[in-house]
């Protein structure tokens, strides 16, 4: 589990780190990540708009940038549907 | 990313299925978890009252037994943690 948990960090970090604060995603950046790593677990991840809506729906504080806490909760909620568990 | 997800995903129903309800941790299973698959990432992972504590924390309905969303937050800050991240 624990290189599991250090591979999600090791590839939000690679992604959060191309512009602008290196430990949030920008809208760019989530778009990128979704698109390339999570291409099955987010249905339609190459439309824009639904990652936008996606995105909108994760930024809690609605700064326009998503921190790991905030991906994490995307994350657990792919997780959990993948799982099968209700929530 | 997915297959790390996905290994989480696989481990805790690993555990969680060895006793009663197949879709949560039960204190023994959340022990055996923590002390086989987080050995590095929770400090004294060994130390049962350690483990209990940790329990405690987590368990917000405070049933005795651990969902897959409870056990994310945990993890959740672990990786937080391993990654440097304020939380």
């Amino acid at each position: 589990m624990e290189s599991a948990i250090c591979t999600l960090v090791t590839q939000f970090k690679a992604y959060a780190g191309k512009d602008g604060s290196a430990s949030t995603l920008s809208k760019d950046e989530f778009h990128n990540l979704v698109k390339a790593q999570l291409p099955n677990y987010v249905k339609n991840s190459s439309d824009a708009e639904v990652i936008d809506q996606l995105m909108g729906s994760l930024d809690e504080d609605n700064d326009g940038e998503l921190t790991f806490s905030e991906f994490w909760q995307l994350i657990g909620k792919l997780a959990s549907k993948q799982g099968g568990f209700n929530q």
